[in-house]
């Protein structure tokens, strides 16, 4: 049969390059990076290449770079030790964010005295900036949490902007940009950002692993107590194998980002107007129809198909071959609606089905075509 | 140059038949565990298979077994969710804990209105079982905390008569059997514990995984809060490449389990006698010069070795290739005395060296003749 794997925000497959330099670490660098032996300091050194050469892309110091167990571990890390050991009181964020800062946020608020607002989030899935700019103005210690790309519809926030303004107003800044390390340069010199959290496995690298960058200086701790790695930020032998790895995958999406993006983005736009070819009834949600409000990796469309037939999308795309979602993929197995959708559409095109395309540089046109022709017996 | 890796207390090699096995899986199986479509159940149908298998091996549900980045994170799972979801208001444990339990007992102290009360340790470093019972019987919401195997001294728990003692005093039992999971058999039909932690990479699998055992119906819940990934127990997305490739050395670690266990044995064995034929002021720390109070991966030995010399032995071993150690791996870095040795050491022989021998099935005699060979130079 067909495979079409068009759901690489939920994971992409990995590199081969990648592969081949993890089963190499494996085999040949057994050492924990904490012994002061031979075996250990060789274990070191190759983790701290790593660590300098992601620093590197993002213009930071290798210090402020702390390798965590994915995007999730990061997000919880800077979350929880903002609110525990910087006195922030107030987090500003937004109902689109991914439950890793979601969740992580109302737990706090169960356990912290602190207060959580909401910023508004306009009709395609922008973050409100003036209403952000208002929010700004409370007295309180605060922290920002805005993701940078979104990784349902893939509305891009303007991080310099942003960070700038976060910057004026004394409020410290966090950003996932789970979805856009690997895939957008930043650089963290020009933008004043004060912690941001990445994964691994959204640029052709391992799962598990990801990392959290912490602006020197910044005063956060560790939320998993134990062994004194990562200089003190995260306990745990730390997975050698995983982390070159990400390096090897990091390094690869940036040599290969603008051939890569331009061919992504040919597909996006591509498939954009073969939908459109399809049937004038396709809405595309959030900003994701226009390429300066969105990423380049993905597009989420809500089809024209009655809620009796569109039950059964998802599973029919799914006997084709089609690897597609409905959202994030950790909802996947929800019969809930996405919480991103349910803010930003209306109730009518809520109950049509709505369907996350996303993509990688080892995705074709023939593939798109092969969907549009699926999709065609639907419509 | 000769090298000798007489360091698995930290870390082991991996066995081949795991990185292979790995490499097949990223290879392969590239989907997101939460993902409905057919990549993702693919990734989910193995990662349950592995869940199954290491579950069989402790004579367990599957659904008690939760994946996590290591050992480390597995006792800050537990521990932190008994205070705050479970209502421990005392925990007790044990001085010669590794530091992922003493420090996550120490923030939680910080952080709960929380009673921690540390057991006697006798002189041969056993937890004193007497005093055990005595402690036990306090009116509070008890969580007991001691670790099967000490990783630095070799002292072996009598872990069914503490969960036994546990059980019948209502008090919880968790254990850090991170040194013992794929070195002895556990069956925890048979030992009334409540919670375990263990770790990949002690046992030839690969770092950064681990799980912990979790009892049915217990009431622990998440530290790290997003995704709805290990039934919500642990946020994040899987890393089904490092499960994979715990089961496969888990799995490999039993079926060999009679023969490398006397193989490595042996070679302790071996070494003790020439290490006292060296010299009639060898003096072995904890019980580990003894075959049914310790472990039989592991010697620590304090060595006749006067201070000044002493200071270098660990250098110079390194200059030689052979890769052994202070105490644990995450301290190694640091000049302080090893924690546990500190407990239990005169103060005569906390001056003179000691020092960390832990074995494999790697291992060979001629290693041990080329230690004994080295070290003769120093005494
Ligand atoms: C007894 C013990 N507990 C916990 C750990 C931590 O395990 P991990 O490094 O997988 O986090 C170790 C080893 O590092 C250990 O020896
Ligand atoms: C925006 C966003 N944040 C966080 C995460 C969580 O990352 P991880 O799965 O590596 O924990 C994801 C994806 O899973 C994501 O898309």
């Amino acid at each position: 049969m067909k495979q079409v794997y068009f759901d690489n925000a939920a994971t992409t497959p990995m590199r081969d390059a990648v592969i081949e330099r993890m089963a190499d670490v494996m085999r040949l660098q057994y050492g924990n990076a904490s012994s002061t032996h031979g075996v250990g300091r060789s274990a070191k050194s190759l983790m701290e290449t790593s660590r300098k050469t992601i620093a590197s892309f993002l213009n930071v110091h290798a210090s402020e770079i702390v390798f965590t167990a994915g995007g999730t571990e990061a997000d919880n890390l800077v979350l929880r030790s903002a609110v525990r050991d910087l006195g922030v009181t107030e987090i500003i964020t937004s109902k689109l964010e991914h439950h890793a800062v979601l969740y992580t946020v109302e737990h706090l608020q169960k356990q912290y005295p602190i207060t959580v607002t909401y910023v508004k989030v306009l009709e395609n899935g922008a973050v409100d900036i003036n209403d952000l700019e208002r929010l700004l103005q409370s007295s309180n210690k605060k922290l920002v949490s805005l993701m940078h790309i979104n990784n349902e519809i893939g509305n891009k926030l303007d991080i310099q902007k942003v960070a700038t303004l976060c910057k004026a107003n004394k409020a410290l800044f966090h950003s996932d940009t789970v979805q856009s390390v690997g895939h957008y340069d930043l650089d963290l010199q020009a933008i004043p950002i004060d912690f941001l959290a990445a994964s691994a496995h959204k640029f052709h690298g391992p799962k598990g692993v990801g990392f959290a960058f912490i602006r020197k200086g910044s005063g956060i701790k560790a939320s998993i107590f134990g062994g004194e790695q990562e200089r003190g930020y995260r306990a745990g032998t730390e997975a050698i194998h995983n982390i070159v790895g990400m390096e090897e995958a990091l390094k690869l999406s940036y040599a290969n980002l603008e051939t890569e993006r331009s061919h992504i983005l040919e597909l996006k736009t591509y498939f954009i107007v073969q939908l459109k070819a399809l049937s004038p009834g396709m809405s595309f949600n959030g900003g994701c129809e226009n390429s300066e409000e969105s990423t380049y990796t993905l597009i989420n469309v809500c089809l024209p198909i009655a809620v009796e037939k569109g039950g059964m999308l998802h599973f029919q795309l799914d006997l084709k071959g089609i690897a597609c979602s409905k959202g994030s993929a950790c909802q996947s197995g929800s019969n809930q609606n996405s919480h991103v959708l349910s803010e930003i559409l209306s109730a009518d095109n809520l109950l049509k089905p709505s369907v996350r395309f996303s993509f990688s540089s080892f995705n074709s046109k023939a593939e798109v075509d092969y969907v549009i022709e699926v999709l065609r017996e639907f419509i």
